[in-house]
């Protein structure tokens, strides 16, 4: 289970402060590549944080996807949505491919009721402009239109898969915010987390000192000895 | 010649759900693959519907295509641009190469007051910030101001057309709402816009009772009594 | 040095239009290409126009790029951020790889507070939503998260580069609008601004015509001699 | 279990008739994407016939891949490599990412020795030019030297997969033949390999009579009077 | 029609030296891209050397697609292989999508028989093995077995198409040889090949002067007065 | 400079071997991308060994880029093939684009006289059924008869580039065989070499007892006491 507080701290700290993090341990590809929020930047959500939930679907086989597979309560893309921990993250592996929706607005709103932290697929959602207005965050390449069973069969759920060339474990902790998403290994998410706070609040101290117009070398990286002490003063005033 | 009512009707349905009606007749490749409204969700203006009027680009040969060619009064593209039927939807096969324009503000202006009812190519429009701000549905894959001639020969109007991956013949129906644009088959666009209105009311009861907090089991699809009788009094009471 | 003159002519003219003038003089090629700015169409910030200031990155080899390597000053990316001559702007050839950032707010917040004209890179920028909130203007391919040094080197300052298939000669005059960029010749950045305010001139007298409902046909290109003494009297009464 | 006088059936036939027999049965995605023989066209050998034994791979995650995993001797890739069972196919899903190794010779050919009908990757083989050189049907995208470890971590043995855009189930008949790989749902198996027989008669029929110069309009397909009991005759005469 | 005589001349010269003396007349993109023959380098064959009679594909629409549209005499794609001309080269625009074929074995049999020239696709062919040993030129992009109908509609006959980006009108001169396809405008083929005859004869002397150990500077181009006079030689004595 | 007992042992071992020797270092990355054998698999010739020297192309601007650019002996494309060094690979960076040619057969002539290892571009070569008769190693993406000029522009030469998603520094140790092409960083290519060569004596230990029919478990790698006796065994016997 996650840690609460982890969960905190993640909530105030950037997917690029956490890709830094984790390239410091060796681990150099766990942003999901080409997926953003569906509303673009401007959402005004909170950062997604949240345990991985995994759905996987395999291509569609004609004659194994009629309409009327949705008919059946145990189809996994349903029971998927039903079962979602809430404050868990359903993560879609969709193969890349956005040709045909990955799930539409009425499964992202049922997700958002029952609690659930966010959801992401590699492929795209349909009803793309309703699931923009909800106030969740919801992760996807491009809107698509046509419904999944056009490409997509659903097959498994919370098993490791593959998002956006990432690998996703189950229990993963996964991170949103308006540039995209990050998988972080649940075993260092702690730490990782803690870091990252620490890594933030040096860049905030940097960014105002450029933007007091102060020149990066020396300061980033804080190589030279005045940068440091500006910086410990700056957090002994901020109290950060 | 399109049905007034059938237009009306499309109005008000999203293209998902038309892919999903389409779907059920065994066509599954009719959403323009790529392509979305110049100006991003947020443009507020009603879905676009109209009956394809096309225009075939191949590609540009350097010794044909000098700036001077719109001098000629029946240049394919300048020619489309005046010809397109009011109420019309002017759909290009630009080849899905958006490295340069399909056509620009002024040409998209000329349609918009000439009254036809939008403008979709699987390439990139030019002027695309002026574009986004005309009260006119316009659809494409990213902006690009090069020049059609620099890399687009016009060279045939409405003939069936490649748009996006999907077949484009003369008449089809097109419609496009925020996520993108469908093409249904003439022959089929009654059946298939009445069909999606029914589905439309089905799919905002759901919604209505998912904001609610049901869960979508038994209710999308509606496979057990209770949903059924409660879409049913739904539909009674909203007088849909 | 770039004409003062020629920076405040091209502040007055659109890429698309640019294009074309380049097209005219046999250069098809000059649309950096799959860019875009940071915080799309509707930052409301004038044009960007400054000269070329280059830096290059080579595919980052892992023993080389440690994330220690930023305590180096002269490291070529932080050079490159404190030398951009005010004025300038800086153009990054990333190889059309956005899996890993070019650079990120720090680096781009110094830049506007050095007097930098703009940045553009055909890969990705990480803190893209700090990015869009600046008043400065950035292009790129799409946000990307992961710190440079996961796939880029930083290697050579103000040589000849590629961007976005593009050739980015050192000195060549950058022109962004919301649209994307354009790179003009250096030694033809003159006639082609000048000749570029004569067609915006032409555009907008079309535009305004075109919107009071007049045919493209015989206006635009003006092939008949209404349209010709109609753009005198318009140019005489607007003092263009 | 595969039925023996179907595989002996699907040796015979190519898998450009098995897809046709496929598409008349709605099933129009069943060609394995983008892959070939490793050996070319010229390998002499007769068509790959198995039933599918599949292996799953996902993102490498770095610390979950060091090259000390092989010790294990459960790690999924060699234990495939094992008990993939002698006349089937072993299939990998490699995402579609020959950037690595699906697996290199010593693996083919350790399942050549235990009697494996073939191997299919949509990734790349290592040691390709070895694999070309033995008496065994495997089929990739590329070659590919760099380790699997790299990039795809082994996770499941024999789970529904995806591989080149098309779903293949456990059990399902793999036919491989010098164009490609065709995949065919194990509950039809018989009848289309049982079809496949007649179609290719055919085939070979009208190959023959258009090599003596007859026309294809009415022969192929037979709509007329003539090509058909031609056909008659020459099956009577060849004893198919 | 095309002059005897340069068909003889273009079946001396390789695409890669007609590109070059293209380039020289303006004609930059005028080389199918991506596409080779069927075989590969070692086929033997002679040039591919014919005008282009076209043929043009759009999506298909499953409902206009059944398999048993063939046997109607006048579907476009089994008319274009009775009616090409005899001396002629079938190009065909698959949209560059080698997902399905453009054609099979018998259809380019037929061709073949018919004497027609060869064929291009910027798509691929099925039963490309068997394809690959007929006597016969045939150009595409990658094998693929699935019947044309899955994903193809052959539409219209003879007009103007773009085959790998490049824009192929009927009667254009087509050139293949080991290495691609090169599109040549009718008005100019005759000079272009005449031009090429001398190219290729220079570049034969070249080859024969670095292969006796010869720098190319001053000999490839001819910039020194010793190298022209060598070649004059050269001509004298090999009678070309 | 290069030690010959190194490259005397490269010669000996495969690019597979190399990579994984490689990814034990943490260098994952070092395999060019897409990038094959102009002749295939069967040219027979030795592996490809030598020190990088390098060649950068960036896109062509067309008033640049004239046929006439030849005749300057200064031509970096001209310069870079007269003074690579015999021994060394010259190594283009066509930045992975094969729409035009990086080189040609005289070019690749030259180079085979002059004594030179190899070349080598992430784009294609013009003349490729000549350079695939060659006794020369030329490995590329595919063949491309335009002429460089037509999107290449030579610019530097033995600098650090980019080279099919692969950093590759002047000096660095390139090795090809019939797979592709891994770059070794300089000042590791001795004991990279080392270690491969012992990895090879394994490798073809491992081989030949899968060819007998031993499993691999436990064999490969030797985690059981009998494997590592065996080997030892074995080494002594075959003297390696």
């Amino acid at each position: 289970m996650m840690n609460p507080e982890t969960k905190r701290l993640l909530i105030g700290v950037s997917t690029a402060t956490l890709c830094t993090a984790l390239f410091k341990r060796g681990l150099r590809n766990q942003f999901i590549q080409d997926v953003g929020p569906v509303g673009g930047f401007e959402s005004g959500l909170p950062n997604m944080v949240g345990e991985a939930f995994t759905l996987r679907y395999i291509p569609a086989r004609e004659d194994l996807n009629p309409i009327t597979v949705f008919q059946d309560r145990s189809h996994p893309q349903r029971k998927a949505v039903e079962e979602c921990p809430p404050g868990a993250v359903l993560v879609i592996d969709s193969r890349k491919d956005a040709r045909a929706a990955s799930a539409g607005s009425i499964l992202v709103s049922r997700l958002m009721k029952r609690g659930v932290a966010g959801v992401v697929t590699d492929g795209g959602f349909r009803d793309a402009p309703e699931i923009a207005r909800l106030p969740f965050p919801a992760y996807h390449r491009r809107p698509s239109a046509p419904t999944n069973l056009t490409l997509h069969q659903a097959l498994d759920i919370n098993v490791p898969i593959g998002c956006g060339d990432v690998a996703v474990w189950p229990g993963d902790v996964i991170v949103g915010d308006g540039e995209g998403v990050v998988v972080i290994p649940a075993a260092i998410a702690d730490e990782v987390a803690a870091e990252a706070v620490e890594m933030t609040a040096f860049e905030d101290f940097v960014s105002e000192k450029v933007m007091e117009g102060r020149s990066i070398l020396g300061l980033y990286p804080p190589t030279d000895e005045q940068s440091r002490s500006d910086f410990a003063a700056w957090r002994a005033t901020k109290g950060r």
